[in-house]
């Protein structure tokens, strides 16, 4: 490429057209990349819908990102407002309505860069914990935004543990008010989004207290800020926590509660209520107040961490067509970097992911809405299956999905650490979700003790439920593949998972029964298996995720050229798997080493044949330019010339930096002693 | 602890001594801190005089780090700057010199958060790659700041491969001068410190040309800025590549060259000269030329790796026996988080290896002083080895101790996520060191091409260097551990590394030999090796640190208290790396299954050990709550109260936003369609 005069550079875009180094990859494509979209878009009508959601959101100046890498918290934060109140505009105009077709589309178009995501959550609890009443008086308020709502559950104190929560809440028969406060500082609310500088009321979580008795941590809802002129309510002190690793578009809050009165009827009282003379009555069980963290949960796996997994493959794998260094063979130009087997082994695994947990999503979510549906009948009993299954796979994905981003990140070696390559920002994001709804590791235990449960359960003929039924069927044995093709067949692998998964909680069932029996207490017996039962917990997923992929690509025989592919990536995420863990597999002899590396080679194979299809796969995610917002994952492959025009846009080069005139000219004339 | 009034919480601090649930931690250490950090300083002078460098610097203002987490990317820069200058004053005004004992404290001190990294870099180069003449000339200029330096050899098409630089220098015989060019974008150096905003020259890394003959890359001194009012040269285009996932301070900068003329003599030419005529002589090896980046690698491993590793260990471990959560036992009080094994599994293991690292860094300092007196003499036998071997260890490290700091980040839970827990910061630049001086990948491959040659050498009894000899004595057989307590002598899995690093390079040279036999290119077939390849040069590297570690804890005879820790922690260190790669260990039945169990029960065995001493061993790290810049980590163990006061300070809550009166204000109050 032949340099242009630089005074072209510094105006508009000098592109022409697609790199070639890029346009290559997409002449070779074993599938349809329109066809593989409308499939994973779950049909080409939705396909249409989205289309015309990201069309009309990126059209509209109001929601532009492009200088999203340059602003500061404060900007973001404005802009964020700006957005999310113009949002309300567009919808009317476009005639998109909360619970029309379009609605997940526009949060996916708008990259979450939007504030009052947890007016949602607020409007969410209401529904979900509200009587009908509470829901008829506050959600056509909540609707159009006569109040905006957070949702205060979290304090500096207390995260995971719900019951540790240490606002109260006192019921005053007198005047009928329950009585809010926060009794210490670790006892600050901390963390809710929205709450900083924006929200007028939140749904506060506070223990219970009845003449003087607790009843454990219920939901208030309170107003903090006024309607009239924003400023605090009374007994209010509340701010913005600062600067985060991301989010810097959202403000997250804290606040302080002393003695503030709120009526009676702002207690959340679908499942219990407190009477006039203070009798306490539950209508169904406590659990349910758990029941919107399990949806949030199952809800972000998709829009938090499937999605910005998605973009980062697709920003890393068209780089790494587009990047060229080094030689594999003397004499030749110099190869695309995704040539090199080191590179693939990086990048086309974390696809394959990608894809398996865009299923488990599916997954996960057929399970929710059959959950919910019993619950809306007042039967709680898939309770506990759905709470195992959302925490342990929230856990799952986002640990896996975070170091995935990474592994992008640093794929795209230093241009991947540069903010306009799109990475960083992906990163910083998705890793909080590793914390945010349930720190994963407490969720992995969480998964255990319901795995330890069921297996317990089984082993004394007792029934357990459908996710978990493998626990009953322990066949001892060895791997029986005798050829790295066998390793192809799913049932091999699957087989392998469930072997593992079993031995794992069997084997951690069995030291718990040991300790216990040696004496131990039971809590800290426990506590001497965690370590042993998060890996139960991990490996119980990791089972079911390649079995569900397994039985997604079967159902496909409609569609052979995806099928294909899919097959591939589907036998890679499982080989990967192995592979990584291999002391898992091998540890009581049911793969041996030279099976091992039957698994080995044909992981490898797969490597180079998916690298072919690599491109058109990550095409076939369909993000824009703009929502991709990165300088190196463009569609036309112009990496180096955006990263240029980009860096020129930089507040650091829009004027001479103070810094010359006041420490370097000093400095470099010797006249410091003169400062 | 009963809640303070509201008025004092915004006014100064109300921290009321230390948090008694960190103090208790420190009444029972089973060795003197005092003497640890002694010895971990190389002496109780080093100790003193280390203290007061921090002293010197923190009782500045101008050193303050007070509003890191607030500033902008401009104002990062500038008080970088001002640092840097203000630097050059304080070491007139405390009599420390470039070369005295003081220098590597100072560093350490601030935090790397000053400006003018790179002039160092620039002015190592000159040292090692410049004539006597050029020594004369240009050290003083620097030394004195007459000049401020850079150092351009990364360009935005080429990073790791040396060779592809496209930047040429024209020698022009008639004008005796060098013509500097960047023939195409991807030539533009891209990412060089200091050179955005600051530097006035930089060594420029460009292909030698004489009469049309292309005689590789060399080095340049180029002036880019008047030394008169900082205004860029003719032909020269630079500035700032924009904003970064850390480094805010430093002006990392783009550079353009449109036939830039220089002077014959500004050539870098120790070691090979152009003459008058254009003839190209050489001296010595061009192999010199990467001598400065194996010292830059290895010097980064200190002070950019270890140090922020052992900072992130002192928050996370000091947080996690502050932070009170859940309960152990119904009953009694919430439990603090490091009492969980879950939490003892993530953090030592890394404390462990911080230790470990640190003494590695002590390895290979001496390896490296060693190998520059040997360069000195003109003799480059020791190269290849001290290449290699910092290249391995440069990728271990930094791969290592990045994931490491987010372990840390991660299991502060919300809190380790805001950037006030300092941890954010930590690991944002940390990661950085897997790329920068070397992708860790191309770094790993060089050490596994190394490791092989030694390996063939080896096996046709030829002699190898040093730190491979163990390739020489490959002994089959497996582990003769009988019980748990087995694991813990140092001879078994120093033994079982050694083993395992053995196999993965034999195994790994003898698939490379089968595929080159079946007719594939060699380079192919290296191709198709590189996955193993890398395998096998951590595996080399992993069992030199943990050798190194026990050799160091056996030269511990005279302090048996601190011997004793450490060697707990050498066996955690190794027996962590067991359990992490079990399949590694376990493929050729070296270690059984139920060996492994041993393993994984020792290595459990030794977190509740290690627990006890855990905040002594990091306190040992000797950091002051300045240099920590942490609101969870801080000596007191106030995390809660210092979140607090510090949020307030953010420019978030500075100011009402207008985001109120122009968006929040007309949505509220229904007045949106007039907007």
């Amino acid at each position: 490429m032949a340099l242009p005069e630089t005074s072209k550079y510094s105006q508009g875009s000098v592109f022409n057209g697609v790199n070639p180094d890029l346009a290559s990859e997409r002449q070779t494509a074993s599938f349809s990349v329109e066809k593989l979209t409308a499939w994973l878009d779950g049909g080409a009508e939705h396909t249409r819908i989205r289309r015309a959601v990201v069309e009309a959101i990126e059209s509209d100046p109001v929601f532009s990102r492009e200088n999203q890498y340059f602003q500061s918290q404060n900007e973001r934060y404005e802009a964020a407002v700006r957005k999310a109140v113009h949002l309300q505009i567009k919808m009317r105009e476009m005639g998109w309505t909360e619970n029309g077709p379009e609605s997940k589309y526009i949060y996916r178009a708008l990259s979450g860069d939007f504030a009052f995501l947890l007016h949602r959550v607020f409007m969410r609890s209401i529904v979900v914990l509200g009587s009908d009443k509470q829901i008829a008086k506050w959600i056509p308020l909540a609707t159009q935004y006569r109040v905006i709502g957070s949702y205060a559950q979290t304090e500096l104190g207390h995260g995971t543990y719900l019951q540790g929560l240490e606002t109260t809440a006192v019921f005053d028969i007198t005047t009928q008010e329950f009585i809010l406060n926060t009794p210490t500082i670790s006892a600050m609310k901390w963390w809710p989004g929205d709450m900083g500088r924006s929200a007028t009321h939140t749904v506060v979580f506070a223990q219970l207290y009845i003449h003087g008795k607790c009843y454990g941590v219920h939901p208030f809802i309170v107003q903090i800020r006024s309607l009239q002129d924003h400023s605090l309510c009374p007994g209010i002190t509340a701010g913005d926590i600062g600067p985060k690793m991301s989010f810097e578009h959202t403000d997250n809050g804290y606040l302080m509660l002393q003695k503030v009165h709120v009526p009676r009827e702002n207690m959340l009282n679908k499942f219990c209520e407190v009477q006039p003379d203070g009798t306490y009555v539950t209508r169904g069980t406590e659990k349910i107040n758990y029941f919107p963290m399990t949806t949030v949960r199952i809800s972000i796996i998709s829009d938090e961490v499937i999605i910005p997994l998605m973009k980062a493959c697709t920003i890393a794998i068209r780089y790494s067509v587009v990047r060229r260094q080094s030689k594999l063979n003397p004499g030749e130009q110099e190869a695309k970097i995704l040539d090199y087997q080191t590179q693939q082994e990086k990048l086309l695994p974390q696809l394959a992911a990608a894809y398996a947990f865009h299923f488990i999503n599916n997954y996960l979510q057929e399970q929710l809405d059959r959950g919910y549906k019993e619950v809306q009948r007042k039967n709680f009993d898939t309770l506990p299956e759905l709470h195992a299954c959302s925490s342990g796979f929230k856990a799952m994905v986002t640990q896996y999905c975070t170091s995935a981003v990474e592994v992008c990140l640093r794929a795209c070696g230093g241009h991947g650490y540069s903010l306009l390559s799109g990475l960083p920002s992906l990163y910083t994001k998705i890793l909080a979700s590793c914390i945010y709804e349930g720190e994963n590791t407490i969720l992995l235990l969480q998964t255990a003790r319901f795995l330890i449960k069921c297996f317990m359960a089984a082993s004394a003929g007792q029934p357990i439920p459908p996710s978990v039924t493998y626990l009953a069927a322990v066949k001892p044995g060895k791997c029986p593949a005798k050829s790295k093709l066998d390793f192809l067949n799913p049932d091999i692998y699957i087989e392998a998972y469930q072997h593992t998964a079993v031995r794992l909680i069997s084997s951690t069932a069995a030291k718990l029964q040991d300790i216990i029996q040696s004496g131990v207490k039971k809590y800290d017996a426990w506590n001497q298996c965690t370590v042993q039962l998060v890996q139960a917990a991990k490996a119980h997923c990791h089972y079911i995720s390649v079995e569900n992929f397994a039985e997604t690509v079967e159902k496909l025989e409609t569609k052979p050229a995806i099928q294909k592919i899919m097959k591939h990536l589907c036998d890679l995420f499982a080989l990967h798997g192995i592979f990584s863990n291999a002391g898992l597999f091998l540890h009581d002899g049911y793969l041996s080493g030279a099976q091992m590396d039957m698994v080995t080679a044909s992981y490898l194979d797969l490597l180079a044949v998916i690298r072919k299809d690599a491109v058109p796969l990550v095409d076939a995610f369909d993000f824009t330019d703009k929502s991709l917002n990165s300088a190196l994952g463009s569609y036309d492959g112009q990496a180096y010339q955006r990263l240029y025009e980009w860096a020129q846009k930089s507040p650091t080069n829009k004027q001479i930096s103070p810094a010359y005139e006041k420490y370097l000219k000093p400095l470099l004339h010797n006249t410091l002693s003169k400062l």
